[in-house]
């Protein structure tokens, strides 16, 4: 058997249907254990051992029955849901300018997806987003989705379980969580982000100026799906963007999330001075209808708080931040995105494109940590994501950054506070500044006790961070990494379920069930690989100890023994 | 330039010389960094930043100046020191009935050590640990040599700090901290584990039957001293573990730690029933006769508590633990380590060698953390770093493990009520079971924890761990790894000169003084090896965003059009 064969032997893809909606149909992996054995005098014994189920991020990608093209894009399995709920029409024209130009640009043909079709928007008003129903009282079944897919093994195992259908509706009326769905993704696979459900993580992929194509890009983000990526921010700054940006989308069950304002700032040639309403507004509307789930958008910046990121040692990191902070120094007047967030929410709410309110003044080092330009932005954002909720709009908050262990609770503590138990979104943070190239794990310390203290989702860094773009090793340690602190944060929150994948591996490991650990644990191939690499055994122990110093051959020897 | 020497261009090996003892001469690393250039209105101007002093295990392995010659050994700093108390004397021939055999023996000649000199021992009604010299109130010069080290860059950046030697000496004395230091370790440069210092990081090395051979442990234990190991276990199985022994202490300027118990299980040929206090006894003398500066010991194994393990999911997963559990369930009698620990604290007060209580019944898996097996040995090692105490020998309690983030605090709590302030040694603490490969993760993230909680020493943790025997480079990214657990945890203490590097390397890179970035990180080497992977100039911005998406570039034109 091939290695990657073997890795995942005893896994398979499966699917659980709804039982309000029997359309829904949540992909999970199964991974099927082999029995444990016992010989008693001589009598042998096997004994079961249950199923696990592992949240699946990868889509049709790990399902040898979908047949995936990726010139034709995934599966559409939120159309009839979308369609059946009558608040939608089609465009007969792009609304974005823009998003025209490219299309009639004959010299981007070789570029561009070949089965583009018209956008979705809300009926005149209408509303189509998830918040809107789920205030109305009504499950939608990318609700029902969302609800069985966070109670993986629950019911397998008899784990009472507090997530239902109705739980997930009354936690997105509330604001407290967010459920990303754009009407013009319907390839997504509904999840969720908030405090009561699973921890999530979003990972990021982009070209800049100089590197990166289509393909890999394309590559890049099936790639972190697979390996456990929630969401994915398309960061590019580079050429066609916009080409890039729909390819990615028709071909990702994960929702995607971007920065507009860099796509904004390519549009005026990189000049700050030159952005205006009017580029961001056909910027935002060119993306809303491609499809994008989330934006990052800075209206948090202030022109009242730019001075404040002065008196740092590392000044503004946040590049959306520090972009909007120069406009507004230099036209010594309030940011467009603060005075224009009404209109902004007005057009996410055609598409239910949900918001991610940004930190463009979080700190940058660990010397700047909850000063008084990061808290004051804070403060803002909390006033913002009312305003948000008040046109139904889904909202998130983006958090910090570079935070010493000691000053993470603060972080916390004053984002449910100031931000009304809207979901937090960090990135990591950074516990320490003395370790670049090893920045996922700088970060994926803070980033663990952060999600257990109730950040909802917690955003990737690579080994490259501060230092150059990621490649696809450095995304796969990434994730894995942040997939860890994620799932670390689970289980000190006592989530129903987190600790069965845990157990089930644990009792593999004491059983000298090698396949079944590797099959159960985040990154099977590399599990393989590190015990090829010694020359093991398959019996009773590995290289690590060898035969006569292994203690879980010593401590079952008791055992039988005590028998 | 060559690639490795760059990175190192701006580091520099120096000493800072005792004030009490002129002899003593501390070594560490400088980081000599370029000035910061600013130009305002076409005018230039300079501003010199301060060194930033690293503190420095690798010993003379780091200074150009030193001729190592690992044939003979690292020079025997401590032994002038060790002289001139005049409480011991040289052996005139070994107490080790097992080292005479060894020495003997003509066909093991081209194995052996060359420069092998007789053991010192304690004059007969002396004692001459440092925690005797503590109590009567004596600064030793290994004292004086700990407080500078610990010091680092607060004399030089005007930080006040509490740690004198007098404040190292009251330390020691109370048992709350340890000073490894064997008298028959004399290459070994002072430093001290204990939770007002700094946290320290033990890594492990050895082999197991199959594998590696001297060369390869000698340059091992060189490997992971140049990373930033504080102490090194050599927890080796296989054969010639007593050659190989005694290159890696002459060469060691490390404190050396073992777990006796594995090399007298080979003298019984593995077959745990036939273990013996003289065997034991004879293992323990030898190894301090080399100038092992601690041991495992797992005397807090108690018949009675054996059987508490059973209910777990995976038993027990300690080796020593495992072999005393089998002995003493075979003869149904209390453990000999328990029995004789009096007569264990009389032989290593004899040497200076420490004991590390060892937790035999630590939990292997997050399912068993916190449980009545755990607790009652910690219950035991508590009672037993008592007895340790009265006979001045100095002692510090080994802790888990695996365990879930939300089980970490009650650990270290316990840990010093029942220890009565001795320093704590944990093993990880592993959050999560799901990840094997990447170990080192799990267990950085509660690592973090348990040091900020007040853990003296943290032991690492490779990603080959439950899969493997590590390699260099899995010894590298357990040793990094560690660093930032510890170092992160350092900063969350608030220890008074633990952030000058961090905020030494945020203000390079904020600068864009790439060169000074790499020189002050934990892995300069690699932070070098990413940064040229990518197109980077030497400028302005790397190519994780490009010219015009840099913030702080953009950050640092805000400032400028703000003057």
């Amino acid at each position: 058997m091939a290695e990657k064969e073997e890795a995942y032997a005893k896994r398979e893809k499966c699917y659980i249907s709804g039982k309000i909606y029997p359309s829904v149909r949540v992909g999970m992996q199964k991974v099927n254990l082999t029995p444990t054995v016992t010989v008693t005098d001589g009598e042998k014994r096997m004994e079961e051992n249950e199923p696990v189920y592992i949240y699946d991020t990868s889509g049709p990608f790990s399902d040898p029955n979908a047949k995936v093209d990726l010139k034709k894009g995934i599966e559409k399995i939120r159309e009839p849901w979308i369609e059946s709920r009558g608040d939608v029409e089609q465009l007969s024209e792009l609304t974005s300018e823009y998003g025209r130009k490219r299309r009639e640009d004959k010299s981007l043909d070789h570029l561009r997806f070949e089965h583009i079709t018209l956008p979705r928007v809300a009926k005149e008003g209408m509303c189509c987003t998830q918040m809107y129903y789920a205030k109305k009282g009504i499950i939608t079944p990318e609700m029902e989705y969302v609800a069985i897919r966070e109670n993986m093994n629950c019911e397998a195992m008899g784990v009472k379980t507090f997530i239902t259908p109705e739980f997930v509706r009354d936690e997105i009326a509330a604001g407290r969580a967010v459920l990303p769905a754009n009407i013009n993704h319907p390839e997504c696979e509904p999840m969720i982000i908030g405090r009561s459900f699973l921890v999530k993580i979003n990972t990021n992929i982009g070209n800049s100026a100089t590197t990166s194509s289509i393909e890999e890009e394309v590559d890049k983000a099936v790639w972190s799906c697979k390996w456990g990526g929630d969401t994915l921010m398309d960061l590019s700054t580079g050429a066609n963007i916009h080409e890039t940006r729909e390819w990615i989308i028709r071909n990702s069950p994960v929702p995607i999330g971007t920065v507009p304002i860099y796509q904004a700032l390519e549009k005026v040639n990189g000049v700050v001075e030159e952005l205006t309403w009017e580029v961001y507004r056909d910027t935002l509307i060119e993306q809303c209808e491609q499809g994008v789930d989330y934006f990052t958008i800075h209206a948090g910046i202030r022109l009242k708080n730019v001075h404040l990121a002065e008196k740092r040692l590392c000044g503004i990191v946040s590049r959306g931040g520090s972009i909007m902070s120069k406009w507004c120094a230099a036209h010594k007047q309030e940011s467009f995105l603060y005075e224009h967030f009404d209109d902004i929410c007005d057009i996410l709410a055609r598409y239910d494109a949900a918001v991610s309110l940004g930190d463009g003044l979080r700190p940058g080092s660990i010397a700047d940590a909850n000063d008084e330009a990061q808290f004051a932005e804070l403060d803002t954002l909390g006033e913002l994501v009312q305003r948000a909720w008040e046109k139904n709009v889904q909202a998130f908050i983006e958090g910090p950054g570079h935070v010493p262990m000691h000053k993470i609770k603060e972080n916390m503590e004053r984002q449910i506070e100031k931000c009304h138990n809207a979901p937090f979104y960090t990135l990591g943070p950074i516990v320490t500044d003395i370790a670049p190239a090893y920045d996922h794990i700088t970060s994926a310390i803070g980033a663990a006790q952060i999600g257990w203290m109730g950040t909802a989702m917690l955003c990737y860094v690579t080994p490259k961070e501060h230092l150059g773009l990621p490649n696809r090793e450095d995304v796969r340690n990434g994730v894995i990494t942040y997939k860890i602190a994620a799932h670390a944060a689970d289980i000190a929150k006592g989530h129903p379920a987190a600790a069965i994948r845990d157990n089930a591996l644990s009792k593999a490991r004491y059983e000298f069930r090698w396949r079944d650990q590797f099959n159960l644990s985040l990154d099977p191939e590399r599990a393989l690989e590190y015990f090829k690499q010694g020359h093991h055994t398959d019996g009773e122990y590995c290289t690590m100890c060898g035969p006569n110093f292994c203690a879980m051959k010593l401590s079952r020897d008791i055992r039988k023994m005590d028998k």
